[in-house]
C-alpha cells in the first residue's frame, strides 16, 4: 500500500521501519533532516513537505508531539485536508487533546474524508519492537480498512468508540496509571517507613484489593524487580515530562467536559514539581524518590 | 484445640463458626449477649467475660473494632496478658494503628508470650465462606503454629514480616485499594462525558497501564459487571464508612511515620465527604456517584 | 465620549447605566433583545449588531461570558478590529484566560489598535453601584485614556502590567479567594466539631496567622456576620458556578503557563463536585454545606 | 506570685525570663542542665526536678514538645497532678493535640484543679519581646487569674472557650495559616510566569479577596518586602518543621473529630515533601521554592 507517515520522531521512525518492514511503499517527511536521513537509510521514501509525502497515499499517518500539530497540518490552507486523495483514509496517531481530535475529525468528515484517531501505548521500545497499543477512535469500518497496517506496527488494537473515543480512552488510561504510579509509591514507601520488605508487600498487594499494573509490571521501588526503570536509576522507560503531558491532557480534557477530576488534577501538580526538581527526563517511576525519607 | 474468640460481630461470628466447623472448642465472648447467643447455637461455649474465655485456651483470637480496644483487652489490669496460659498463642485479627500492634506485641512480648498480628481482608462474605485473606505480623514460628487455625477462616495467608507488618500492610494495601476506587471512578466519568461506552473503557483500561483490581473485579459503574455492589445499588460490599476507617488508619500510620501520602490523604477526605452527604452504609464503590454530572 | 458597550448582561448592563448616569452617549449591542430594551429604557441607543455599536465610538467595551466570545468578536472577518475607528480604544472587560487576552491585544496591536484588559471585580452588586474592582493589563498611557471611563463604573483602578496582566493578576487574586473560602470553611468546621463558637473563633483568626478577607468581609459560616450571603441562605453574592470558571481559568492558565497549582486545582474540584451537588446557583460561600458532620 | 515554669526551651526561656523581669519569684526545670543555668542566669531558682519546681508555686506553666510530654508530666504516679498545691493554678503553654488538652484538663478538674490551655503564637522573637498571642481554653474565671501573668509574657490573649478551646483555636487558626502560605506562593508564581510583577501583583491581592495575612506581613516572595524571612534567605521565622508539627495536629484533631480537611492534609503533605527535601530548618515561607519554574 502506498503510505504517507508525516512526523519522524522517536516514535514515528522506528512504526515507520515496521511498515516498510511489512512492505509497504512509504513516503515519509519531518522537518528535522538528520531524521528523515534516518528514514531514508531504512528504505523510506523522502518527501520535501507533507503535501508532497501525501500525493498518491492511500493511506496518511501523522504522528505530531501535541494538538496544535495535528490542528495546523489537517486544517487550513494547503493544509493535509486540501491535499490528499479523496479516497484516502487518515490515521492520526499522536497523543493530543480528545476535544481537539474530534474537531478535526469533524472537519475531515466534512470534507468527505475517513478518519480515525488511533493513539498508542508502549513507548519506544514497543514502537521499535512492533507491540504497540492502539486505542482507537472512529467508525467501525475505517478502523477495518486501516487494522492491516496497525498490526503492522502493534499487536493490540481496541476500538475505542466514535471519533476522539481513541484519545479519551489513553487520557482516562494513562491518568488512572500515573494516579497508580504516584499511589503505590505512597504506600511502598509508607510499607518502607513501618520496616516492611517491599518486595514481600508488592507481592502481598499484586494479590490483594490494591493491585494493578504498576506493582505487577513497573515497580517503582528499587530490589523489587528486574527489566525495569528502578533497577536501572530510572533510565528507559516512560519519561516524567511525558506523564506530565498525559495528566496535562487529563486535566484540560476534565475542565473542557465539566468533569471532576480530584486525583488526577493532584497527580499532575505531583508530577510538575517533580519535574521541576530537576527530573523531567527521568522515567515516570522516580517519583518513588519524592516520598524518600529525610537522609 | 481450644480456642478462645473475642469479638463475635459481623466478622468474629462467621469467623468463629468456621472454628467449630473445623472441629475446634472455641469458648466465646462479646459484650452484646444476642451474638453471644448466635455463637453458641453454631456449637460455641459462652463466656461471660474475656477472661473467663481465655481459661485453658491454647490460642486466644481477638476481633475487635478499633486500637483502643485491642489495647484496653489486652493491657492493664485484668487485661488478657495477666490471664492466659503461658503457652497460649495470641492472635489478634482486628484492624488496628501498626503502632497499637507493635505496642500490644511488645507488652505480650515482654511477659513471655508468643503473638501475631493477622488482620483480614475479603469482608463478611469471605468470612462466612472462609475465604478470608490474613495479612500476618510476627515471628514465622509463631505464624507456623496458627496456621491450621487461620487456614480454617481463610484461604490466603501472607507473612508481612515482624509484629505489627501484618497491620502494615493491609493499611498499605487499602489505602491503595481507596484510592485505585476514586481514581477509577474519575476516569470512568470522565469516559462518560466524552460519549466512551464504559463497559469497553473498562476492558481496555484492564489490558493497559491504568488496570488495577478494582476495575477487573469491583467494577464502580452500574451495567459494568454483574455480581458486583454497583450492580445491586451499591448494597452489600465493604462499606463507605469502613473504607475511610481504613483510610483514617492510613494517614494516622503516615503522621506516626512521617510519610507523605498526599493522595492517600485526599481519598480519606473524598470518602469522609461522601460519608457527610449520608453515604456511609452504602458500598465504597458508590463514590461513582460523587462525580455524576448535574441532571 | 462615544462609547460602544457590547455585552449587557448581569454585569454589562449596570455598568453601561453608569457610563449613561456620567453622561457619555452610549451605543450598546446584546445578542438578547430583552438586554437591548432594558439599555434603552437607561437612555442608551441601541444597535443591530456588534460592528454597528462601533461604528463612530471613541472608546469600546467588551463584556463577554468566555475566551471564545471575545476571540470570536475582535478577530476574524467582520470582526471588531476590522470595524472600529483607527483611534478607538478598546477595552476588554469580560473575565477571560490571560492568553486569550494576549492573542487579542497582539492582534488589536498588530492593527495599530490601543487595547487594554480590564476584568473586574465586585459583582453585580458593584457594578450597580459603580464601585467595581479593575485589574488592568496594557500600556499606561491606554490606562490612562480610560481611567476616567472606567471610574464611572468602579472605584478602584490597578494597573497590573502589560497586556493580559489584568487577567492575569485576577486569575491569580480569585484562585486564592476560592482557596481561602474552602479552607476557612474547613477551619471553621474544625472548631465547630472541637466546640468552639465560630464567632469566637473567626475573630481570633481574624487578628492572627490565618487572617484572610474571606474571615473577615464574607464569612462562609451563618450566625458569624450580616449582610453576607450567609447570613440569607446562600443567596445574592457570587455564584458557585462562577467561582468554578474563574477556579477552571486558573488551573487552564496553569496548564498554559507549566506552573503547579495543586491546592488550586483541588479548590476547583471540590467547587466542581459541590456544583454537581445541585449548589451551582447559590453563593460560594455555601461550600461550608458541604464540610457539614452528618445530621 | 511564686511560680514553676518546666520546659526552659527557645520559648519557654525567654518566657520565663520576662516573669522574672515582671518581679515574680520563678522556680524552673528542664532536663537540659545548660538549659536551667541560662534561666539562673536570668534570675530564676533552679529546680533538680518538675516535682521540685513546683513546691509552693500558685501557678504552674508547663510549655513542652508535645501531647505525650504533657500527658507524662502531669498525669500517672508522680505526675505533678499529685505534687502541686490544692489552690494552684494550672496552664499548659505547649501546642498539642486538642484530644489532648481536654484529657489533662480533666484529670486536673477530677482532683479539684484550675486548669488552662494556653497555646501561643509568635515565635521566639514574641517570646523575647513579650508580644506572645495567648489562644485560652478554659473557664473565664481560670483565665482572669492567669491575665496578669500571661500579660507579662504576651499583648494578646483570647478566650477561645472550654478546655481545649485554646489547642483547637491554634489549630484551626494555624492550618489556615499553613494553607495560605501554600496557596499565595501559587498565586505568586502563576503571576510570575505570566509576568507580572510580584510585588504589584502582591499589592494587588493584599486589596482585593484574595487578601490574607501571609501576603500582608509574611510574603513568601524574595525582592517583596523587607524584615521578613523571604528578605534574609528563608532564615529565622517559623521552621518549616514546626508548621509540618501544627498541621500534623490539625490532621490528626480532623482524624479524632471526624472533620474533612481536603486542603488541610494536602498542606500538610506538601510541607512534608518540602521537609524531606532538606528545608526542615528554613523558614515555612520557603515553601515558595518548591514551584519554581526548572532553571
Amino acid at each position: 500500500m502506498n503510505i504517507a507517515f508525516i512526523g519522524l520522531g522517536n516514535m514515528g521512525l522506528p512504526m515507520s521501519a515496521n511498515l516498510l518492514r511489512a512492505g509497504h511503499a512509504v513516503s515519509g517527511y519531518d522537518p528535522v533532516a538528520a531524521r528523515v536521513a534516518e528514514f531514508v537509510a531504512a528504505g523510506g521514501k523522502a518527501a520535501q513537505s507533507a503535501a508532497q509525502a501525501v500525493q498518491g497515499a492511500q493511506l496518511v499517518i501523522t504522528m505530531l508531539p501535541a494538538s496544535q500539530h495535528v490542528r495546523d497540518i489537517y486544517l487550513g490552507d494547503g493544509g493535509l485536508l486540501s491535499q490528499v486523495d479523496a479516497q484516502a483514509l487518515l490515521i492520526d496517531c499522536s497523543t493530543i487533546a480528545p476535544q481537539a481530535a474530534r474537531e478535526v475529525a469533524e472537519a475531515a468528515s466534512a470534507k468527505g474524508f475517513a478518519m480515525i484517531d488511533a493513539p498508542v501505548s508502549g513507548g519506544t521500545g514497543g514502537a521499535v519492537a512492533g507491540t504497540l497499543t492502539f486505542m482507537v477512535g472512529g467508525a467501525a469500518e475505517h478502523l477495518e480498512r486501516a487494522r492491516a497496517v496497525l498490526s503492522a506496527m502493534g499487536s493490540n488494537i481496541f476500538h475505542a468508540g466514535p471519533s476522539g473515543a481513541g484519545q479519551a480512552a489513553k487520557v482516562c488510561n494513562n491518568m488512572l496509571a500515573g494516579i497508580a504510579m504516584i499511589a503505590t509509591s505512597e504506600a511502598l514507601r509508607l510499607g518502607l517507613a513501618n520496616g516492611l520488605d517491599p518486595k514481600v508487600l508488592s507481592s502481598i498487594i499484586s494479590k490483594s484489593s490494591g493491585g494493578n499494573w504498576v506493582v505487577d509490571k513497573y515497580n517503582p521501588c528499587p530490589g523489587t524487580m528486574d527489566n525495569v526503570p528502578s533497577a536501572r536509576g530510572y533510565t528507559g522507560g516512560f519519561a516524567v515530562d511525558l506523564m506530565l503531558k498525559d495528566l496535562g491532557l487529563a486535566v484540560e480534557n476534565a475542565l473542557d467536559m465539566k468533569a471532576a477530576v480530584p486525583l488526577g488534577a493532584l497527580a499532575r501538580n505531583l508530577y510538575d514539581l517533580h519535574s521541576k526538581s530537576g527530573n523531567g527526563s527521568l522515567d515516570s517511576s522516580s517519583i518513588f524518590n519524592m516520598f524518600a525519607p529525610k537522609s
